[in-house]
């Protein structure tokens, strides 16, 4: 007789979440809540999910994110109703300036408790505003365009909002309902792409790289193209080939060469840049042609101030064309290089304890392709630009989507899931405290290395021009700030590391790259005065 | 000739600043940034403003709120571009349902710069969407109407994005621009209020308070009111006298007392309800008439399903005339408030050691009008409704607009500046692990008393049915945390003390509550399965 009760569970959900599954969505962070679990039971009941607890949702957000940076796929995060979904809305907007593709579901009241006082009730459709491709709202055994809008060029964010009606769960031991007829599924939309990719002939030619991820075939003609003279300039975020290396925060930093830097042509492959340097020289010493290729913007993104055409294509066409064509660099650029390097040698030899030096010192230890590296904002991403070594070997990752530091540590662990290499977080100090709910989870895995930089506080603040002077510089910029990683390592079952002095740092380094049963933290305590004296010293070295 | 260079300094700025003194603000919370760093100094240089540096946003608009919460004046929070302000996004909702007034000043790029892949640049304009009360950009020597908005009932979060192109600051030993003639100031604005409240004569009056500040002349008349037999339905968080505590989310546990509950008049002052016995009650036994009490909600909310008139007024103008009318309360109501007493009475000589009985041991302990208490979601602040002991001394607060665990604890940090009372924090380990931010700056006085009661995760979801049984609980819903304060006390310079038993939390209870020089932590570790089983056992006595 049971059969005829109706069940006590919402229409339709075990249907949606099958649907994801069918379009290739395969994992899922889900933040405990009671209006949510019956879309964390339809995930975890279904099969074909792995699944990830994880109580902080700004965290969870942000440990989506590093899924999907890895996985190529959309990952679902999902929680419950109220503030809850405000909580992933840093990771969200990463998502979508980084076009990483999330799918977000949010359980909510059903429609008609809005608005009149109900506990944990908030508006929830729309929640992301501008920063979702596309929202929508739950309607049982009805199609929906998440997978498909997630995917599509330029990927991204996708929100879903669930109104969901009490009672939440099947009867105690009853099974959730069948899944119903599968939906049709929609193919992705390739947009129409362009063909000519032609430079004028006897151009100059600048390539710059902004962030994207490691790519071997891109990367081996980006090298050639390297090797035949044009400079190729990607932050550490471009993933370049060692050809393509060029140090050009440092070359661009002697004002007196820039003129001769001036391209007549210019192609920008990959997102957004770091370097402010290569940004303000491109809008002073405007190219007569400027390409961004990308398959599908928003818009007409112009991070240079000198954009004349956007190229709907895949990076990998447009080069293909590049090698085939007889193309002409900036041969000021390669002299500048040249000299360049040797000033790094000799500074780099003396090894004082700053930051600067000890980045130089870890990146020429880590860089491996058994490894990958993840920077946090905002000093770490800049130091990697500047030091002598550089990852060509690891893929680097950043969220340089907004370049907040709101989860760069959970990024990090996120993406530590399900591979074996060696993953490494680089941070500050305040970037570690602000996101330590990283490691308040059961997913730290024994491959997470984390490397802290202690100065104290904001350390950049320190060294931006016109702030360095100021009265209120300490109490309200820098910030001072006491924590220590080591007391958050004791909870989270991470060991702890520390380092006040070369001697220490590398009696800590012998071992803290093999392979363990735990994670490890490396927290390295320096003086921030000390890093700015020693950054400015050496970027006067560039100046001249 | 110096006073001829343009000064490098945002115009209209401080302008803007002194012009929202003038209207009374005196408080800023400002988390460090470089965008923002031209408003900080204009609120710091002002000198009329009280100004708190806290890293993390979400933490820090927390602060803000509990900061307003006590002035009951609008608090600034001030945050750089980028993700940052998303981080305020949580306590902004949270204050536009709890109606406390928040000026949120966001620092943007110039708006040529949104959607160019410039760093820290997302879509600030309207970004907390049908959040806060009013929306918009600054512009330089413009009128604004950002305490006009928050001050006007309902009271609320307004949000105004300022657009500052670098550079950023004064140079070097400059003073700040002059401030120009002084805006016109707006008042705010009254709405028009009704004036006739006469209950229908004869008919069984109930009364229900949703959350509100304690307010002693309101209270006098809610305790005249209660002793002349009507009922006073308040939770923990309407902070009603003494005279109104009726135990109702225990009285209306007995299901069959319910049709002689009825009443045939109906009034709600207040915000939000905690109960759902007492929302699902008035959903089910519908009074003739249902008055909500505002001066000026937003639409009609209904949390009770059986409005039939929103009376504009404030609460004490209706209270004056409710105890100028003959009036008639529900009869049974009060006869089974007596036996609820005695069965109460009864159950806590036990004293076992369960959350439930350390709950009803700390109120009695605690009550008192040098003390002020805020209570966190989720399971915190149920229980303290269902204690026998109750506080009707200590104001209580809590994060009742959205119900977030989010910020429950740096609302409690910001409430502590600035008075000498207690300000205790009664939190679950999962609201204080999330929250832990709140711990993270250097405002943390030597008034802080925070009890967390550790039950190793989210113990509420133990207690709810349906949930109990699901073979998934353990791991999807309450997740086992194994986080424990103590580590967060030795960085933040806090006094740590636990008790894992009644012995140990009478001997830490001893001077727990004394004048220290440091704020104090005292965690209480209890088994989540003797918790569940004890309410439960309690909960029976009232079914019957």
């Amino acid at each position: 007789m049971r059969l005829f009760f109706a069940m006590a569970y919402p229409e339709g959900l075990v249907d949606l979440i099958d649907n994801l599954h069918q379009q290739g969505v395969n994992e899922a962070v889900i933040c405990p809540g009671s209006r949510n679990a019956p879309i964390m039971l339809a995930m975890v009941r279904h099969g074909g999910f792995r699944c990830y607890s994880i109580s902080d949702e700004r965290s969870a957000g942000f440990f989506g994110l590093g899924r999907a940076l890895k996985t190529k796929r959309p990952v679902i995060i999902c929680c419950t109703s109220g503030s809850a979904g405000l909580n992933f809305a840093p990771a969200v907007v990463e998502a979508f300036f980084q076009e990483i593709p999330l799918i977000v579901l949010t359980a909510d009241r059903p429609a008609e408790w809005i608005g009149q006082w109900d506990g944990q009730t908030i508006y929830q459709e729309n929640l992301f505003g501008k920063h979702v491709k596309h929202a929508e709202s739950f309607k049982p055994f009805q199609p929906n365009q998440l997978v498909e809008k997630a995917m599509a060029f330029p990927q991204g964010p996708v929100h879903m909002n669930v109104p969901i009606a009490e009672p939440f769960y099947p009867t105690n031991g009853e099974a959730l309902p069948q899944i119903r007829e599968p939906q049709a599924i929609e193919a992705h939309k390739t947009p129409e792409l362009d063909t000519d990719f032609q430079v004028k002939q006897g151009a100059s030619l600048l390539i710059t790289v902004g962030q994207r991820p490691f790519h071997q075939a891109e990367n081996d003609f980006f090298a050639q193209l390297a090797l035949n003279g044009i400079p190729v300039i990607g932050d550490a975020t471009a993933n370049l080939p060692a050809e393509c290396q060029l140090h050009h925060d440092l070359i661009w930093a002697n004002e007196v060469n820039l003129p001769s830097f001036q391209p007549e042509f210019h192609i920008h492959f990959g997102k957004s840049f770091v370097s402010k340097r290569i940004k303000q020289f491109l809008r002073t010493y405007k190219p007569t042609a400027s390409w961004l290729v990308h398959p599908n913007p928003i818009g007409k993104p112009d991070p240079f101030q000198c954009l004349t055409r956007v190229v709907r294509a895949e990076t990998i066409s447009v080069l293909t064309s590049l090698c085939q064509q007889t193309l002409r660099g900036v041969s000021a650029v390669n002299s500048a290089k040249n000299r360049l390097e040797a000033i790094q040698e000799a500074y780099f030899k003396k090894e004082s304890w700053s930051e600067l030096a000890i980045y130089n010192h870890l990146i020429g230890t880590m860089d491996s392709p058994n490894s990958e590296v993840h920077v946090a904002n905002s000093l770490a991403i800049r130091y990697i630009n500047w030091t002598e070594n550089t990852f060509t070997q690891s893929e680097v990752f950043s969220n340089r989507g907004t370049s907040g530091i709101d989860g760069c540590l959970s990024t990090a662990i996120g993406a530590s899931q399900q591979t074996n290499k060696l993953v490494i977080s680089l941070i500050g100090d305040v970037a570690f405290q602000y996101d330590r709910n990283a490691l308040w989870n059961a997913y730290v895995g024994a491959n997470v290395r984390i490397i802290i930089f202690n100065n104290s506080g904001g350390g950049i603040f320190g060294i931006l021009d016109g702030a360095k002077d100021l009265p209120e510089l300490d109490e309200f910029m820098v910030t001072k700030q006491v924590f220590r990683a080591k007391n958050t390592a004791l909870d989270a079952g991470i060991d702890y590391f520390e380092a006040y002095d070369w001697n220490e740092l590398h009696q800590q380094m012998q071992h803290f790259g093999e392979p363990s049963d735990r994670a490890k933290i490396l927290e390295i305590f320096t003086d921030s005065a000390v890093n700015t004296q020693e950054l400015q010293a050496y970027m006067r070295l560039f100046k001249q």
